[in-house]
């Protein structure tokens, strides 16, 4: 069976999910182009996705992808939040900014109460991010009609998913954009390049490959093929597309010379995600000990991030990007994944 | 001109120069075999250097590539140095080794007197790792005929090489393996996976690309070219050859699953070299800014390495490896050579 067979589409391309920068119209999109269009939940209330996915079943009858992040939510600790508190101290007072009570943690992991949302809407596929939920909550996927998908950083973690069933794997290579989806390790020197994590994956897995990790182009996904994908997620390319919500300040980032250096940073949310490196990142450094855990980073960086953008300013903002924006363009979802299709 | 009428082969392939793993007669069976053997002399005395491209221009007619390191020779920092012994004190009580003064360091930059030794065998090809030599050294090079090639691991590098007149540029990725080219930055973070640094550096130069980080089987050759590779440069997948000076400890680490584990290390020679992790990098972390300048660092592990590999264990060996050593075959180099060219 052919990956398009597999999923239901015509083109092998899946619009990787990228939560805060796109909603259902980019899946509607995607999808009704015949690629595989993402809806990311991680950062959607359980309304907010109901809405979102009924705009989408509206918007399309093709088959879409459904992404939620599965990490273990952590208590807040207290001493962490304030040594974080502290190191922000600075910016806090250089904009006025009276912190009060932290917000809540802005990401939430897949839950009962989302597949119960999910199962009236039965959609060709869901994925996964840092690995995958309690076994019962990918039954019910599966029990629905879904195939399930999640991302490998390692060969060791391709094994890891294909031993507990998933029907195709994503292998993210160290140039990808946003959050890597390493969850057997927190060591990030075990994060390998997508020409060489690529071929090995798909050599030691039965289930189809999908790569993401540096795929600007056409060209990108004919050489991912060569390598053993079945198919290619491509991310960063769709920021700069209408139907991204993408920020002014991330669009102007991405369309910089600046794009040319992203890194690896736990500052935004407590796990590494690749972004453009800004003032926060050059200021204490991507990886930072003193970021409270996933995903509670973000909560003090919030009312610093918005102030910021709403001056033209992006130095606290996560300007995710992988490390090719080569692909970016500033045209319509559906006419870049024909493009990505070659 | 393709690659090969450039450098007068039949393959696009060029073997990796590996300082310490190879000598010539690893160059002469990839060279005979049809791709271009190189011969790496950081390490070599002039007197060695002279005797193995004598050997080489006995055992071959055809074109070679001699490789230099052209790093700036460090002052000994005492202090550091002293700082440096105290971290390896431990294990230099644990095998009995008094260190006295410290060797001299084992790497040495291209000269005007390897330029002397260089000009009465005029090899086709000499390529330089971190940089280039003094503008006067390359041009004497490309006077005697010679096509002159460098390393970039960023787009800001390959085009620095490019104004200085290099002849072909290797886009070094993030995967591979050994000492990286890195020479106008020290931030790690600038190094970019092989997928992603490779289309973008042969969009930005005129100059003929080759590939190298990730690459071990014919598949890999392949998708470097459809990338924009002109050619490609395998290092790792040599390793095994009997051709190659590999230790023991060294092939066995690199046929075992912890070759499936490696990570960029300051500690072997104070640059930062991808390599096997081994108890040294475990203890003291692969980065340590206690390691001394390049090439020192080395200098006081000498003993240690030796000690330790005299017991059967790499425990304080650079060994050496990029991301995918699936393409490590103990076949002979020729045979390795044609297998990588399809």
């Amino acid at each position: 069976m052919t990956f398009q067979e597999l999923f239901g589409i015509e083109l092998p391309i899946i619009q990787a999910p990228m939560a805060g920068y796109q909603g259902s119209a980019m899946a509607v999109a995607v999808s009704n182009a015949g690629g595989l269009g993402s809806l990311p939940c991680a950062m959607l209330s359980l309304q907010a996705m109901q809405t979102e996915l009924t705009a989408i079943r509206a918007g399309t009858a093709k088959p879409f992808n459904v992404n939620f992040f599965c990490h273990a939510t952590p208590e807040i600790d207290s001493e962490r939040e304030a040594a974080w508190r502290k190191l922000l101290q600075p910016y806090l007072e250089e904009f006025g900014i009276d912190l009060g009570d932290a917000p809540a943690p802005a990401r939430t992991p897949f839950s009962a109460a989302a597949a119960d949302v999910l199962a009236a809407f039965k959609p060709a596929v869901v994925s996964f991010h840092f690995g995958l939920p309690a076994a019962d909550l990918v039954k019910r996927a599966k029990e629905w009609g879904s195939k399930v998908l999640s991302s490998a950083t390692t060969v060791e973690e391709a094994l890891w998913l294909e031993r507990r069933g998933v029907d195709a794997i994503i292998a993210q290579g160290f140039e990808a954009g946003g959050h890597r989806g390493i969850f057997l390790s927190e060591d990030l020197s075990t994060q390998v390049g997508t020409f060489a994590l690529l071929p090995q994956i798909a050599r030691a897995v039965r289930v189809p490959v999908i790569a993401a990790g540096g795929i600007a182009d056409a060209k990108g996904v004919a050489a991912a093929m060569v390598l053993g994908a079945a198919g290619v997620q491509p991310g960063t390319a769709y920021l700069l597309c209408p139907e991204a919500t993408t920020s002014a300040v991330h669009r102007a980032a991405l369309q910089s010379d600046r794009a040319a250096h992203t890194a690896l940073t736990n500052l935004f949310t407590g796990r590494p995600a690749r972004g453009i490196v800004n003032r926060l990142m050059a200021d204490l450094s991507p990886i930072n000990a003193a970021a409270p855990a996933f995903p509670l980073a973000g909560a003090a960086l919030a009312a610093l991030r918005k102030k910021a953008e709403s001056l033209g300013k992006g130095d606290f903002s996560p300007l995710w990007c992988g490390q090719n924006a080569s692909g970016c363009r500033a045209i319509p979802a559906a006419a870049l994944t024909r493009s990505l299709a070659g």
